[in-house]
C-alpha cells in the first residue's frame, strides 16, 4: 500500500440504511492532503492493440484453472483415473455471476479430448425415420439457430461428499458444473426434417465420434422438447473438449447424456442399454443396491463460492455470501441460507434474470464477528422441490448410490476465519 | 466426404408447416444401406483431461481472432495508429448468440495495455465527499455485488463508413461492439459510502492508470444510476485488455467513458473537459462543424452478422439471416429486415431474454432464388427511437460528425452469392 496513505481503520461497524448497506469503517481513508502516488504502469506505454488476437487472463490470475480430479480426494482401493478418462474441475470459488468463461468449463472425456477436422465432421440421423439424412457442419449452421443459457453438471459431481473423502474447496468437490450461452438447432427440428416414425419411435440413441464412442439413449419425448444440437458456446464455437464441432445438449440432465462430438442418432422403438447406461451411469439404490434406470434430471442444488474451503475472512466485520443455485427441472424459485448449521435461515437475493435450467446467481449480506459459524445453502425449483441434507438422500437411496449428489454443502468457519469443509470429521 | 455415401441433393423446396420449417431436400440423404465409416479419431485415444488448464479454441478456428483496424480503409491522407493508440476489432461475422467470450471482446487502448499487479493497486474516491476512501482490490470485493449483461461499443464504431471508405466484412466495419455479463459493485453504493456531497456534487472524473491516464467527466445522475466498477467479465477477473484489475461500466454509454484500469473517481462541481471531452471524443455537428458536447448514448443500432460481407453462399435455398441489435437508452423492442434494399420490411425474431443495454440476437428465415439482393436491418428500442439510414444522419448531423454512427448496414448479394458491402460504390 502506498506509503503516504494512512492505514486507519476506524472502528464503527455497519448501519443498515433502508435497503441499502453502509459499511462506514471498513475501509482505508486517504488522507485529504496527499496526492495519490503514480503507479509505475502510469509512467510508460503498455502493449500493443491485438498483442494477443485472442486474449488469455492477466498473468496475476494463473492459479485459476481448471485442475483434475484430485487422487488424495478419492476412498481406499480406488483407482485413480487414466487422464484420458477423467475429469477437470471448475474453479468455483474464484467465479463471478453465472457464465463460465469457455477457458474455465468442467472437461470430462472417457477416451481422451479428438481434434477433429469440422470438414470431415458428419452427423447422421437414421433409423425409424422417413429419410436418413447425412449433415455436414454447414448443412446444420443452415437450419433455424436458437440460443439459450442452460448449466450443465456431471453426474458424479460432488460424489466425494458420499464417499467420506470431501475435498477441501468448493472446486475440489463441486467443480463439475458450469454455465454458458450455447448456440445450435433444436433437436425436434433435425427430427421433422428427418421424419421420425411416430408410431414406432420411442427412444433416440446419440453417439460420439470420440475413442469411447460414447453411447446414450434419450425417450423420444425428451428429443423433442428442449434439446439441442450445439456448435457455439458463449458467442464462439464449441472448444475441443466441449465436443466440437457438435455435441447434444440435453438441458437439466446428467453431462454424459450431453453426447460430446456427436456423429450418429439412431431413431429406435426400444432403449440401447449401452455400456454407460449398464455398467456405469445408473444409481444403486435401496438398502440393496437395486440399479435405478434413468435418472435423467439433475435435481435443484445450490453452493456457496464465498466464503468457501479455502477462503481466509481477514476481519471481523462485513461479507457479502455468495453462490450459484440451479435445477434441472425449471428455474430456481428461491435460495435460503444459514449462518449458523442449518437452524435459523434467510432468503437471498437471487440476480435476474432467472433462467430455467440455468446458473442462478445469489448474495446475502453478512456480518462476521468472530464466532464459530457454519455457512448453508438450500435452494428450492419452481415445481415446490427442496434441495435436501446428505444424511436424507441416504435415507431415500441408501448408501450405494454415486451420482446425482445434490445435498447441502456446510463450510465451517473458524474464530480465525479460515474456512474449512463442514462435510469433515 | 465419406465416399461410400450418396451425395444425392433432392429439388424439394421449402415447406413451411405452422411455425416449424421443413427444409426437405437441403440434405444429403445417407444410403440406408451404408454403414457409417469409422473416422480416425474414433480410432485412437484423444488428448487427456486438462491437457490445457485453462483452454482455448479449436485449431480449427484460428481465423476467428480480433484483428487491428485495417489501415487500407482509411481515408487518404490518414495516419495509421500507433499500434499502443489503436483498437482491435471482434470477429461478428464468425460469432453465435449474444455474449463475446472474453478472448475476442474488442480492444482499445490509447498508452498501450497496462499489466498491473491487483496486490498494488488502489482506488481513490475525492473531492466533495464527506471521506475520501481508498480502496484495494480486496475492499471492492467485498462490497455487494452485481452482475449484469450489457455491450460495449466504441464511440468511433462504424466510423469507415461515414469516411467512404468501408471496409469488407462485418469485423472491418462494426466490430468495436462486444457483449458480456459484468461483475461488480454499483459505483452508487461507493459514492454513498464515500458521502457524496448533494448541494454541490455535478459530475464525476474518473480516470486510469495507463500510461495514457484516460480522463472522462459522467453526470452525477448517470453515477447514481446503472453505472458499475466491474472486477470480473463472464465469470472471471478481468482481461488486462478490459481494465484488469478495474474498470468502470458505464452501461449504455460509449466505450471510451467506461475508462479501464480505473485509479481515481473525483466528485466534482463542474465536468473536466479533459483532452478527451475537448479534442477527441466529441462530435461536430451541423453545417459548420460545431462541437456537440456530451453526446454519450450509444443509440439503437443493428447488424446482420450472417450473410454479411466476405461471405458466399454455394446455393439457392433456405437460409437463416442472423444479427445483433442493441440500444444504449435501454431494451431492443424490435428489429425489422428488408431483402429488398429497403422497399419491404418484415419482423424479426428476437432470441429471448430480450435485456436492456444488451445485445439481442435476431433471426429471419429466409429462400435465396440466386436474384441480386440486398439485406438491411433495422432496430427499435424501447423509447420509440428507430435506427436510421445513414442519410438521414447526415441530414440532421451534417457531414463532420466521426463518431455515434448508428446507421442501417445493407449487404449486397450477388447472383453467385457473394455478398459484399452495401455502403459501396
Amino acid at each position: 500500500m502506498p506509503e503516504n496513505v494512512a492505514r486507519r481503520r476506524l472502528l464503527s461497524g455497519i448501519v443498515a440504511s433502508g435497503s441499502a448497506l453502509v459499511m462506514s469503517g471498513l475501509f482505508r481513508q486517504a488522507e485529504a492532503a496527499d496526492p495519490l502516488p503514480i503507479p509505475k504502469w502510469t509512467k510508460s506505454l503498455g502493449e500493443p492493440v491485438a498483442a494477443r488476437p485472442y486474449g488469455l487472463p492477466s498473468p496475476f490470475e494463473k492459479a485459476v484453472i481448471r485442475r483434475e480430479s484430485a487422487a488424495e480426494f478419492s476412498p481406499p482401493g480406488y483407482v485413480p483415473p487414466l487422464s484420458t478418462s477423467s475429469w477437470a474441475l471448475t474453479p468455483l470459488q474464484d467465479l463471478h455471476g453465472s457464465i463460465t468463461p469457455n477457458g474455465l468449463f468442467f472437461e470430462r472425456h472417457h477416451g481422451g479430448l479428438p481434434t477433429i477436422d469440422p470438414a470431415q465432421h458428419r452427423l447422421v440421423i437414421h433409423g425409424l425415420v422417413k429419410r436418413e439424412i447425412l449433415f455436414s457442419m454447414e448443412d446444420l449452421i443452415r437450419f433455424p439457430a436458437v440460443s439459450k443459457f442452460h448449466f450443465l453438471e456431471c453426474s458424479g459431481n460432488s460424489d466425494t461428499s458420499l464417499e467420506g473423502n470431501h475435498g477441501q474447496t468448493a472446486q475440489d468437490v463441486h467443480g463439475l458444473v458450469s454455465c454458458a450461452q450455447w448456440t445450435g438447432v433444436m433437436l425436434s427440428t433435425l427430427l421433422r426434417e428427418a421424419g421420425i416414425d411416430t408410431d414406432k419411435a420411442r427412444y433416440i440413441l446419440a453417439e460420439g465420434a470420440d475413442g469411447a464412442a460414447m453411447l446414450r439413449t434419450i425417450p423420444i419425448s425428451r428429443a423433442m422438447d428442449d434439446c439441442m444440437i450445439v456448435y457455439a458456446q458463449n458467442g464462439e464455437r464449441l472448444r475441443p473438449e466441449q465436443g466440437y464441432p457438435i455435441r447434444l445438449l440435453v438441458p437439466g440432465c446428467e453431462g454424459n447424456i450431453n453426447v460430446k462430438w456427436l456423429r450418429r442418432l439412431e431413431v429406435s422403438d426400444i432403449p440401447a442399454f449401452s455400456r454407460e447406461e449398464t455398467s456405469k451411469y445408473t444409481d444403486l439404490t435401496g438398502p440393496d443396491g437395486i440399479a435405478h434406470k434413468s435418472s435423467l434430471f439433475m435435481e435443484a442444488k445450490s453452493l456457496i463460492t464465498f466464503p468457501s474451503g479455502g477462503h481466509e475472512l481477514p476481519e471481523a466485520g462485513h461479507y457479502e455470501i455468495r453462490g450459484i443455485a440451479w435445477s434441472g427441472r425449471g428455474k430456481i424459485s428461491g435460495v435460503d441460507v444459514s449462518v449458523d448449521g442449518g437452524k435459523n435461515w434467510q432468503p437471498a437475493n437471487l440476480a435476474e434474470p432467472v433462467l430455467a435450467k440455468c446458473l442462478t446467481s445469489f448474495t446475502l449480506p453478512w456480518r462476521w464477528d468472530k464466532s464459530p459459524a457454519t455457512l448453508i445453502s438450500r435452494a428450492r425449483d419452481e415445481t415446490g422441490y427442496v434441495q435436501p441434507y446428505l444424511e436424507q438422500l441416504f435415507k431415500t437411496r441408501g448408501k450405494f448410490f454415486v451420482y446425482h449428489n445434490n445435498a447441502m454443502q456446510p463450510w465451517r468457519i473458524d474464530s480465525n476465519g479460515k474456512v474449512t469443509n463442514g462435510n469433515k470429521g
